[in-house]
């Protein structure tokens, strides 16, 4: 079962945490290869990203691909998640960890943006 | 004359910063409907807000399209920028600003996620 994990950053502001858990849905409701999809935070609130793997693998996941929704790739990005991955690898050897490019990095975003700007 | 700012958060790290200088380049070189589209940063590097929308005016701006290039509506997005948006409308009253939603908030995001995990 492949499983989709967006990470965001987590916020103080209850809303802004609501945003990203309404995004997941919203993501959930696309057409996709994804059995499961979930959603985590890297500090500040939770889900925990180590919550949210085990959520999905707990579901039954044997391939998790994880989305950092992120637009730079500071420090979270270039070391903090590949941390967590790390310990994830090795708490379950069995499933199969991808780790994508930051959403910022998409070859698309210039794109996203014009298609957003066209008001 | 139309023109686009991206505003980002802005980084101590520098490699974060360049990302968003050559996003705008990549932006540029997009078909659309901009004159000039210039980035400035929130806090922490320059250029800064003003010094964005200084640029584009004396470059002969005469509508200036804002987007705020962020995923989640904390404190910045909220309060920071309609207060600095409000500053340049006093200091610049022939020019048309517009505030566009920012990026997070965009429709069609979550199909631009699956996008991204297509691999």
């Amino acid at each position: 079962m492949k499983a989709l994990l967006i990470i965001a950053h987590g916020s103080r502001k209850q809303s802004s945490n609501d945003e990203v858990a309404l995004l997941t849905k919203a993501v959930t409701s696309q057409p996709s290869n994804f059995d499961l999809i979930e959603h985590a935070f890297l500090e500040l609130t939770t889900p925990k990203v180590s919550d949210g793997i085990d959520t999905l693998i707990e579901n039954g996941a044997t391939e998790v691909i994880i989305l950092p929704y992120f637009l730079a790739a500071g420090l979270h990005v270039v070391d903090d998640l590949p941390m967590l991955l790390d310990s994830a690898k090795k708490q379950y050897p069995k499933v199969t960890f991808n780790l994508l490019k930051h959403l910022g990095a998409a070859e698309q975003m210039s794109n996203w943006i014009i298609q957003q700007t066209d008001i």
